[in-house]
């Protein structure tokens, strides 16, 4: 199997100088004197640091970006070589795991050394935001910082990261591509009498031998003529004829995340699965043609929500058409109701309408696209016209 | 290729009785009305809840356990259908995201019915732990409730989690097999000009086909006659004749993790590096004989030490030597210096061993046992005696 040519991995310094110096632009609007980032896409978006051992919970990793100069990490020593490779040259490491003083004395000195004007920092406190340490060291930071308040930076990063450079978008082209083929591919190697579990494992494969870094994300649910959620599975269950399955995919590509999902048709498929699978194709259209530049999300939903609602949608669980995605699978904004974010040029977001059609059968669609100035652009290869039929 | 005859995926109900009834002794103890836990490994090891969608960071999931009675869960309507099939029978939902109540009042009242003895309950606020939803929103929820105290309850939950029920171990000595095959064969599919991805690509296809449900972790790190750090990586380093390969692993089945690694040397080994290896190896038999019941952490981490320091190690920056594993790739307790945790009948530890023989040249060593009344018991298949040579 051939690879499409594939972009280099990593950025040169000048995208992490531009990063830093649009995070720079929007403190002072904020009023902050720094950011404070603990969590892996944060810190790989600051820094280019690159790890799998975010995986292990055991030692926080710090990353502060001033209002004015260059990022300063805060790292267990066995990071320090990673970290060295990164443009980030300020580098302070404390033997980890030091149960009495992970990190925290400094932390809070790399904070306190921050050039102060507003004496606020900026963390990572608000929506769809974790803080990735343990919350007394967290408070001990805090208190530790008399004259400091560690304020939400969450708005000036979600800013900074639903736009996305033109190396960014390469990335997130190619994991779409990588994962648009096995889909389409995995037409021909699905079986009646396969497993929910056979199929995301023959997905899985395929993604990574078409050059993948890893596959985080492959929920696949099946039931007869739809299915009544999108969020568990695959289990043992056997497929049959007539029953629908939905593979969702979030694949990594130097960091970047695809989110989409393909349905197959076991056998035949009913008029009714059919009609909705129609339904929810035409809503993605919609949804595809109302994202651009100027509209907002909630324009974007409602397009998609009328198609559903006008081809007899009995409701959806998710509580929204789509959101963005990145350096995670799902980033803000979110296509919804009361969301209201101004859509503009290289935000990458998906568009995904779904429906119940009757108790317990639901039909979902997922494609991804980037906001161009006339629109958007397919990062996906679009979902065929008409359900396909495993036979 | 046939999957060795594998358990059984989820447990019984009786097994999530268990936990909750030494979580609600635990909890008297400790004097804590309930346990509140936000976390993917915390929510399963009380409900059994399995989904993939916690890669997803927009929606948090609460799970409240009391010290009398059963379980609550506060989760997102997109999970009823998930969580109602465990044996949690109170599920409380809202049509998540919603950002300015995304079950903080929900979880407040939870929180509030509980049967109030001690005022306090224990949240995910300690070592190697976080809270994962919004800081802004546990602290509308810490608010909400005048009279209770959210303490520390990381002590209880780790008590818990580091002794493993039976079930609990037969699927960790299952993904500690299929890993173990699949290093064993990986001996004959690498070649002198791999690269490092092409290495890892090889490891993690031929894990998930002999049956694991995911590869989440996977560092690979080359260099001449050994490598300097073990977190970074695979990146497109070729390999060449001197070069040491180290693969870490983490893969799963049922939510069970395995963490450990092995070496190859490509064309030929250097005496030293063959040395440092078999110093390594050496030092995890001792690693190994010391994991008894009655023994410490710290004791097991001096065992290996000791054997390093005569070796002639000039370092090693991972902080320890081995730690526990379970739902997750790294828990409690640490063999470190400090750390005395008691060993007790099935504690599943990782016995880690690594030593820097030159500068920038480091061997590690990984195995992964279960304490039993008598001893360690392997649930991986031992690394070779000398390390294996590619040609």
């Amino acid at each position: 199997m051939t690879e499409p040519s594939r972009p280099a991995r990593g950025f040169p310094r000048s995208e992490f100088e531009a990063r830093a110096a649009r995070a720079q632009a929007l403190m002072t609007e904020a009023g902050l004197d720094g950011l404070l980032v603990t969590i892996k896409a944060n810190v790989r978006y600051f820094s280019g640091f690159d790890s799998q051992f975010w995986e292990s919970p055991t030692r926080p990793w710090f990353l502060v970006v001033p209002r004015e100069g260059d990022p300063t990490a805060v790292v267990p020593e066995l990071g320090v070589a990673g970290m060295a490779a990164t443009w980030v040259d300020d580098i302070r490491s404390w033997p980890a795991p030091r149960p009495d003083d992970d990190g925290v004395s400094l932390l809070a000195e790399a904070l306190a050394q921050l050039r102060r004007r507003f004496g606020r920092v900026g963390a990572e406190l608000g929506r769809e935001s974790i803080v990735r340490m343990p919350l007394v060291d967290f408070e001990r930071v805090r208190d530790s910082l008399p004259g400091i308040e560690l304020a939400d930076g969450t708005p000036v990063i979600r800013a900074l990261r639903c736009v996305k450079s033109e190396g960014e978008i390469e990335r997130l082209r190619h994991v779409c591509a990588l994962a648009s083929d096995a889909f389409e591919a995995l037409t021909g190697s699905l079986a009646l009498g396969d497993t929910e579990r056979d199929a995301c494992r023959k997905l899985r494969v395929d993604i990574l031998e078409r050059g993948a870094d890893n596959v985080p994300f492959m929920p696949g649910v099946s039931g007869p003529g739809g299915y009544d959620n999108i969020v568990m599975g695959p289990t043992d269950r056997v497929m049959e004829a007539g029953d629908v399955l939905i593979i969702d995919t979030g694949a990594t590509y130097d960091g970047y995340y695809c989110d989409f999902d393909r349905n197959y048709a076991f056998g035949e498929v009913s008029d009714e699965a059919r009609r909705a699978y129609e339904v929810a194709w035409k809503a993605t259209q919609a949804g595809i043609a109302a994202a651009r530049p100027g509209a907002t999300t909630t324009e974007v939903w409602r397009a998609q929500a009328e198609v559903l609602e006008a081809g007899g949608s009995i409701g959806n669980d998710v509580g929204r058409l789509g959101h963005g995605l990145g350096l995670q699978l799902t980033e803000p904004p979110s296509n919804m109701p009361g969301d209201e974010t101004m859509l503009v040029p290289n935000m990458v977001i998906t568009i995904e309408p779904g429906m119940t059609y009757a108790p317990g059968k639901m039909i979902v669609h997922e494609e991804d696209i980037v906001v161009r100035d006339d629109g958007a652009e397919l990062l996906t290869r679009r979902a065929p016209r008409e359900m396909p039929i495993v036979r």
